[in-house]
């Protein structure tokens, strides 16, 4: 598997991610989509939406705006506890996570050989997490531990206080009012707070699920690992509300669509898993990741919780409103129980990238190279076609842009006229085309082109009218190379 | 045509749009799109990439974030002017545009029959807007006119002072440092950013396009009419790029394109006009809007604006980066000029609600009857087909689910059992659903269905093996009824 350096440099370089505001220095952590990467993210997108939207009656779609009204941050608990612990090095003013400074010691320690010693101050910092204070008890630690500030050496910390991940900002203009608002951290919140009304003018009876992809936003201190974590992420997201006692057949049911879908979209089954969580989070009753092994190990890139009604039941107090569902079949009354199904959208385009990236040595007539080939699953590929005139003459280019308007009735596609056809394969599968078709002499004379497949890199002889079906079969019947 | 309460009503009542987080009262100017919202504006989005990008081989997509270095916003002129005046009733403590006050004053007297005096005080007004210090300016003409308070009815104002509508958030952690940073007020900057990137990385020679469709962030104070204009809204843009000189074919074709894009959405032409900017930004060498008669009058719902090379050069100023382009045809050196295309994406989807909207009388048997019926272009409608059984059993709903599958693989389907099929039909007509597949007890003989046609309400009877093509064909010829 290629280091991330490795993606990371082909992204920039063809087109699928720039840093933000590149030529003035970028903006920590956050990432722009270029040409390919835009094509990428629409069709992981498109297929993420038609699995869940399209291909359930009984699931809906919502787009609810990134800004909400504050109550809701508290109802879901994010004002009050959505927070890392912070300490300011008084020396060089620079803001460090306590709790990754304490680990940073540990290791330290360990690296030494000190293994008792790095126990001991563990499970002082394990206790410390849990503590009715957290803040005050992690400063005791690195107080105690005499934990030196990474950048300065300077022994010189503030109290760690905690810090809120919220973005914040203003709205409106009435003078003196509090008009204080936040960036959602989450899309799930804007799903919950018009469960009630979605139910009723979509006509939707229990169960039924909401769909949403839309931004979300964290202030994260230390971001990184590229387009892991980043503090303007998108999210796609589907709460499923089923009646008290169903949940855990749902959540078993959405699990297994959901790893299903990963591995249909041409994911290496042995690069996913499942994680179950060991602490459950207090409003939860079971909760699993799919993890995927990233160039920097094992992490998440989707959870499946089954959160029971502790979501409604907040937003029910706090906003005064009755949000029961009544259950026509059974005519009780209820708060639904509900179970998520959340994937970062970026976190998955960074699994399709890492997951297709491969080099391989190739023989060129007498030499042997190595060619840097993106497997996508020709659903997800940028484009899903390349049409080359072989040469730039005799009428080749405007046969092969005729080919071009045709396909892009129903596929995007990219024209290329420039250097050897060898060459112009090469650019293509760098950027995962599955298809080049080259127009060439014999199609001015019997209406035939050749269709070169980026893994297998044969090349089949067809007639031009026929080559938008072949790829349409071809995309419908792919499975990945073994 | 319908007034705008009619279409908020049936908006909210059908899922279109819900003001967002009602439960908790709403936030002023900001909406949430609902299920059948989210396919319309899904729908309008997809028309306009293909639009744009899948069809031109010089244009490309781009999806830059919504945060970006603070430093765009000054080269871009944000932070120094893109604000408003505002004015407080020290009585009430509201605020005021001074701008509006001053027009409403205007109005005012006007409907009192003071015509001279009105118009003595207008041009005072426009003096004012283009003083030195506008702000003073038009505080001393609500000085002088002794403007009183909407709301208290107070003559008790503070000064002028301009209010910038960008938000703004803070990011990062390290304490002490400017860590100011704000929410994107339009999206083109993330193009102008990116304008050398981009063209080196998507192999792209001038003239080109980049094509972005994103969230962007005004804090209006007074925000109004419904979704025409948010504090949270979505754009979707084009910058084209071009040799300075050619800017004029290249507005005047883009100019073209953009208004046949529209009336192929099915918007009557009649209702769509151009109209040209009397007042040219300091930047811009020709400008033109698209404006629809919404039921509030003529307003923008799109902008082709020619700019010059002022992005560009301002950007190159503060970032300190050559962003010239090297024109390998004529081996020049020159910062293009950029032509570009904005339409606000809710104004769009207010302009096809409105559009669609009509009230018709229909004989129903013996008895005429009122239909409400949303005319969309069937490419935009958000359920493309809705399947019915005649009733609930007798195999009709196996069968139907089995027709509501094959269509489901192309199309957004609804499918409904409940009622009388006259008013399920109703209700399909107020959401727009161009066609209807009833199951009736032929069906089970026979394998016909019959699907009704939402315009003509005139049915066809054909097999239900070919509804997925018959629906596919009528969507491609579909022309507005007359």
């Amino acid at each position: 598997m290629a280091d991330l350096d490795t993606i990371v440099s082909l992204a920039k370089r063809r087109g699928f991610l720039y840093p933000s505001s590149e030529i003035y220095g970028g903006l920590g952590a956050v990432y722009d989509y270029g040409p390919l990467g835009v094509e990428l993210k629409r069709n992981v997108r498109e297929r993420w939406w038609n699995a869940m939207v399209r291909e359930h009656d009984n699931v809906v779609g919502l787009d609810a705006a990134i800004l909400m009204h504050p109550t809701v941050w508290k109802a879901s608990g994010h004002v009050d506890a959505f927070s890392d612990p912070m300490i300011d090095d008084k020396a060089s003013k620079r803001r460090y996570r306590a709790d990754q400074l304490i680990e940073g010691h540990v290791d330290k320690l360990r690296a030494k050989g000190k293994d008792d010693e790095a126990d001991a101050v563990y499970g002082r910092f394990v206790a410390a997490l849990n503590a009715d204070d957290p803040a005050s008890a992690l400063g005791q630690v690195i107080q105690d531990e005499e934990i030196k500030s990474p950048d300065s050496g300077a022994f010189d910390w503030t109290d760690v206080r905690q810090f809120n991940l919220m973005f914040e900002t203003r709205v409106g203009a009435v003078a003196g009012e509090d008009d204080r608002i936040y960036l959602r951290p989450e899309t799930a919140q804007g799903i919950f707070v018009h469960f009630k009304t979605v139910a009723e003018t979509a006509r939707q009876q229990v169960p039924f699920g909401i769909a949403q992809i839309g931004k979300a936003f964290r202030n994260e201190i230390v971001a990184r690992q590229f387009i892991f974590r980043m503090r303007e992420f998108e999210q796609m997201e589907m709460q499923y509300f089923v009646k008290p006692g169903e949940q855990m057949e749902a959540y078993e049911a959405w699990s297994e669509r959901r790893m299903a879908w990963h591995r249909a979209n041409g994911i290496r089954p042995e690069k996913l898993r499942w994680h179950e969580h060991e602490k459950l989070a207090h409003y939860a009753d079971a909760a699993q990741d799919v993890q995927y092994e990233y160039p920097f190990g094992w992490n998440e890139v989707e959870g499946v919780h089954s959160r029971t009604d502790y979501d409604l039941s907040r937003h029910q107090e706090f906003s005064g409103k009755k949000l029961e569902y009544f259950d026509p079949q059974t005519q009780e009354r209820y708060l639904p129980y509900v179970v998520e199904t959340s994937v970062g959208l970026d976190r998955t385009i960074l699994m399709v990238l890492c997951d297709a990236y491969a080099e391989e040595e190739v023989t060129n007539g007498d030499k042997t190279e190595t060619r840097t080939v993106l497997r996508f699953h020709p659903a997800l590929a940028p484009f899903t076609a390349a049409v080359f005139p072989l040469v730039k003459k005799g009428g080749m280019p405007e046969a092969a842009h005729k080919i071009e308007a045709d396909l892009r009735r129903q596929f995007n596609v990219t024209y290329d006229e420039k250097g050897a056809v060898g060459r112009r394969y090469r650019r293509q599968d760098e950027v995962g085309t599955p298809f080049a078709i080259t127009v060439d002499g014999d199609t001015l004379e019997d209406g035939t082109v050749t269709v070169r497949d980026r893994d297998s890199m044969e090349q089949d002889r067809i007639p031009a009218e026929n080559v938008r079906r072949y790829i349409e079969d071809k995309v419908d019947a792919w499975t990945p190379a073994a």
